[in-house]
């Protein structure tokens, strides 16, 4: 019996904020702890250096990460957890893949579409301004990503559906051209019930909206942005709508669902936005001091965090290695004995 | 004193031939000896899946190549010879320089530039029709294998003295963004007095005209070829022009100036085109007859040629990863302790 693998990469050009953790790290690592997946994380730094050319903020945000990771309870011993950087067999499959992927394929990415679109409202002469070789064929790093472990399911946002589907169709080619079932076609997992959390402003919290809650600030640093969050100018005493509430959705994304159900009536009732803010931080500090303090122990031991992901590449390796043995000789790029 | 370093690749897809000796492989093998340089010899065959997807032929001209080098004297104790596919900093690095690589660039390379306008001529919608990624990226490779172990100069034809540039730009580019000296610019050598011979029809000998003598076919067979070399029908006794002959050229490169001369006067004298071609089969013989054999016993014996490209490749190596974690750390990917 072969276990169903399931691959998921983690960007690296952040600090994590509550809307990954709502949306993302917390139904990873709970998957993480099913054992009848073989599940794969890892650290998309080489997708990073797309995006972000300061190395400090590379660095930074790939050990906050895995800080981050480990703190929330991802269960290494189950689940393999690595650095794509970590792993040469990844580039080195990304050129065999290269080699059987259309062009066409990459001009038709959403990414790459996007950029030119850019440009051209710009007015930019040149479409490909500003693009580079990275952004316009990181959809063949991401096929070698998922086809170096035969991943059978990648769990993914809407967006990257493509991208599955480019890995398949470069997948296909290579069996095809090199006769041979050399990868297993894998199957992008939507997760419709993605929970998407707003941020200080209330909007979506994102990064590019500078609106976020960092997860594992200080306690008195939480306690300011919680009190940050946009409300209404409704006094204490008159009721107020729950459900139009980023302060009652961040909340609700936490809490229980008796709680919140305890929170709605309080809402009806006319809580003050003062004390219901102070309630939030008290819920959200609570829950989150533990793995809040677990992540600070770990962001001082970058070594041990240093040896885990050491775990996770040679295990990693392990997989890779053979495969790509494999699949340089089928190329005709194997030894000579 | 750091000695200059001259980095060649050799392209695995075919068969040594004699144009291919004169041309560059001759010249390459005595620059080999030179104490005085650290050159680098590698079997390109990351390259060679861009245009041969039939794993038999690139593995056989892989052993071919590495055969005849070495049968040739390659100096493998003082140049550092391996094979592209064993190093696997070289993608790496290719993925690095991809991230800061324009993809603009690309759009001017001269062979991906030929394939858009061979669609265009043909009529079709598509212009990347038929092109992969393999195509349209590998001045990206290029500038992987050259910058991976700072070579100075890179010995090339004309027609790749924009891939040295495209090179040199990206290298600057990276240099730039990551401030530092992290590469050395390359320059382009080219040899301008790079002999050119032609082949059994007069066109220049090559794959692509099928008109070739490859280097070290028996001698029966070499005997069948040289008889089949183009001559006029001028008979024995009437005087013959050596400058507009074939048969003259190809002697002319191997023999030394004074048996040329001899040679010249034999055709002002009228001699018979089969006297001439014996007399070219007979030279040519006497001189491949010893490679030949040395190329044979080495064609029989794989595992030697595996374990003198493994000592390139640990040489290669040696100097790459130490390189490629400078780099990593350069650009935030560097270890945690």
């Amino acid at each position: 019996m072969t276990k169903t693998r399931v691959l998921t990469g983690i960007t690296t050009t952040g600090t994590p904020h509550l809307g990954n953790y709502v949306g993302a790290i917390k139904p990873a690592i709970e998957a993480s702890q099913d054992e009848s997946v073989q599940s794969f994380y890892f650290l998309a730094d080489l997708h990073a250096l797309i995006k972000c050319q300061d190395p400090r903020r590379v660095q930074q945000s790939r050990l906050e990460i895995a800080a981050t990771w480990l703190a929330l309870g991802l269960d290494t011993d189950n689940a393999i957890f690595y650095r794509q950087s970590d792993i040469p067999e990844i580039p080195e499959l990304t050129w065999l893949l290269s080699c059987v992927c259309a062009k066409g394929l990459m001009n038709r990415a959403h990414a790459y579409k996007a950029a030119v679109a850019e440009n051209e409202e710009a007015g930019n002469q040149d479409p490909d301004r500003g693009i580079t070789m990275g952004l316009f064929s990181y959809p063949v790093l991401m096929a070698a990503d998922i086809l170096m472990f035969n991943a059978n399911r990648v769990p993914v946002g809407r967006d990257q559906i493509q991208h599955i589907e480019m890995a398949r169709d470069i997948a296909g080619r290579f069996n095809h051209l090199y006769h041979g079932e050399h990868f297993t076609l894998p199957e992008a997992v939507v997760d419709e019930k993605v929970e998407v959390l707003n941020g200080l402003d209330g909007r979506k919290m994102s990064k590019s909206y500078n609106n976020t809650i960092p997860l594992f600030v200080s306690e008195k640093k939480l306690l300011k942005l919680v009190r940050k969050i946009k409300t209404n100018s409704l006094e204490p005493g008159e009721p107020k709508d729950p459900d139009s509430c980023t302060l009652f959705q961040i909340y609700a994304a936490f809490a229980s669902a008796e709680e919140t159900e305890v929170m709605r009536q309080e809402y009806e009732d006319g809580i003050g936005w003062g004390e219901a803010k102070n309630r939030v931080f008290e819920y959200l500090n609570a829950h989150l001091r533990e793995p809040r303090e677990r992540y600070q122990a770990l962001m001082e031991d970058p070594g041990h965090i240093e040896s885990v992901l050491k775990k996770g590449a040679d295990r990693a390796r392990a997989e890779a290695a053979p495969v790509m043995d494999r699949l340089r000789e089928a190329a005709g790029l194997g030894r000579f004995v």
